[in-house]
């Protein structure tokens, strides 16, 4: 594995200063005003399968500060099928262009832009990535530092740093103080999330006990270093109870709602905290009165979005600093299911929408 | 209305001094052993119509560090018919007498005593009230200081001191910091603990919208002091939304449960705090997740008997200090509904479990 020490990814994120890029890749100056890109838009709410359009448009000239970007790839999460559905927090400005994070290669700076280099990878938050290209403001940019020739496993690994493996480190850090030892539990344990909070806690020597919804998942999720795997049920507390030898439990986790939540939070001790941060099984959760008012149980909810908004730029900087050389370095990984190119996007979010996928679809525009 | 200064009850509550006790009742001193009272047992959890039994002992001689009450008002709350029928946080250990607040007088003190005195009112909390008698150690009671003659009305008032008006404090004041002209939300509002928020709430100039669940209820509720009475219904946010020209809302306190509490959670404003204390409706609260999740909506429930256990004594002494002076004065109140012998406590229980009243029931085994 790699080792990328979090100083420089920090010094990286503080200073944005200028990199000589050197990596096995380097890119020349290209322009591309005048060649056409492929990109995904969306011009009404609904089924992403029906109201996805592929668009082919010429390229046009970068301007003062900005840069051109080849998207190299860009994942489908729940999040933007269910934007894209309507059923999200936000609801897109029409027409939109979908896809929340992805990584590129810059392959054009304007002459003012000192802060990323031709050729550097960058992360691409909040920035419709379904597509070819990509123009934007420099400082808009995750520029990321040499980590040298990387594979195309740990650059597709790097296109989902910005939304999935930081919502698990601060769902993991931000509401209950945990040290080594300590239990969890987390529901949908084999979504991406789940899989970034097993190996985050593992990491800190904190032990997961792991729900899901079906056979079969036990042996991968182990291998990422789950200490329990418990398949839903009615008596779903009480396993967790032998399980864990009756620990004290004071984290949820909880992304499927309904009689999940209920259980999650009846299996946790006096105090403890339950995090949602969504309702998978489409059921709303249901509270157990006697939990929350008896064992004193806090329900939260977690939007990666209103983090986003609301953190410091120095809070933004210590997950980012955490998250990335861990992901560079293999330590941190998600299953990816299957890869699609942006003019096939209705295959791949019918893929992505369909039930007992064990991995992330990725849109990948560009091959290297 | 009667002024008795905060400091006056702290010093009292701090101190436990001794008080020559001097209002219109200056009991003597009885030798009660050798006559007999009456008092509630339970055996058996169930249906407290059925299951409570009155019966009548012999009283015995007080040992050191006793005193000797007459029982002079108790009432009945929902959570101790919820706990007689088995449905509450802690079961009770059989056999037990129930009641868990009152207000007595001492009519017997043992030598050693210093911090009561002959003839001084003392609230009961935890007791086992519902009975004639009662014989405890001086350091269980909390006693009052001198109020002067007081009328019955205002004992009556005081015996449900330690519960109901402290849960309403307790919950208006330590999960959101409110300030003068503030909104929040209940539901339940025409029970005491409802009453008793609205009069608090007035009192620091907090505005509350008031939810009920049926017609007939403003007026008693607006005399109280209530901003806004609603009844609830599937528009129940739409109304809220008028009601307080789109105020933002900050805290909405909940003892009813299933869609009320939905609705409550959908009326409140972002990173706002829906405390749960029952659920009246006997249905479960259901999460909206995308309340929870996007507009970070915290729950939180409440349980005075866990604040009895954790808080400290000044915390104690801070809360039944705010809460004793305006009892006592007149300023919080609760309606009264009805009033029964210890003998008639069957009687008394099934008018406290029926729908439709609009005040308390209370135990009142001697009058003087």
């Amino acid at each position: 594995m790699k080792k990328i020490s979090t100083a420089s990814i920090l010094t990286l994120l503080l200073c944005l200063t200028h990199f000589t890029w050197a990596d096995g890749n380097p890119a020349t100056a290209q322009q591309r005003s005048g060649s056409t890109f492929k990109y995904v838009e969306l011009n009404q709410i609904g089924d992403p399968a029906k109201v996805l359009e592929v668009k082919e448009t010429m390229s046009r000239s970068i301007t003062t500060g900005e840069i051109r970007i080849n998207v190299l790839a860009a994942p489908i999460h729940p999040s933007n099928l269910l934007q894209i559905s309507g059923e999200y927090g936000i609801d897109p400005v029409l027409p939109s262009t979908p896809g929340s994070e992805g990584i590129g290669r810059v392959i054009e700076v304007s002459a003012e832009v000192t802060q990323v280099s031709m050729g550097q990878l960058v992360l691409l938050p909040g920035m419709g990535t379904w597509r070819e290209e990509i123009i934007a403001p420099a400082a808009s940019v995750i520029p990321l530092p040499n980590l040298g020739k990387l594979s195309d496993e740990v650059i597709e690994q790097l296109s989902m740093t910005a939304i999935n493996p930081l919502s698990a480190l601060l769902m993991l850090t931000s509401f209950v103080e945990l040290k080594e030892g300590d239990w969890i539990v987390q529901s949908a344990s084999n979504s991406a999330v789940g899989g970034y909070v097993i190996q985050l806690a593992k990491q800190r020597g904190i032990k997961t006990i792991n729900v899901v919804r079906r056979e079969g998942l036990a042996e991968d999720l182990k291998e990422k270093g789950a200490d329990v795997v418990l398949i839903d049920g009615q008596d779903l507390v009480q396993k967790i109870g032998r399980a864990s030898n009756n620990a004290s439990i004071s984290l949820a986790i909880d992304a499927v709602g309904g009689e999940t939540f209920t259980r999650l939070s009846e299996s946790l001790s006096n105090g403890a905290t339950l995090v949602a941060y969504g309702s998978m099984s489409g059921k709303s959760p249901i509270l157990n009165p006697a939990v929350t008012i008896f064992n004193d149980i806090r329900i939260r909810g977690f939007w990666l979005s209103k983090w986003f908004k609301t953190a410091t730029v120095q809070e933004k900087q210590a997950a980012f600093g955490q998250i990335i050389p861990l992901v560079a370095s293999g330590a941190l990984q998600a299953n990816i299911d299957s890869r699609f190119n942006v003019a096939d996007i209705k295959a791949a979010v019918t893929r992505a929408a369909e039930k007992g996928r064990n991995g992330k679809v990725l849109i990948v525009p560009n091959t290297e």
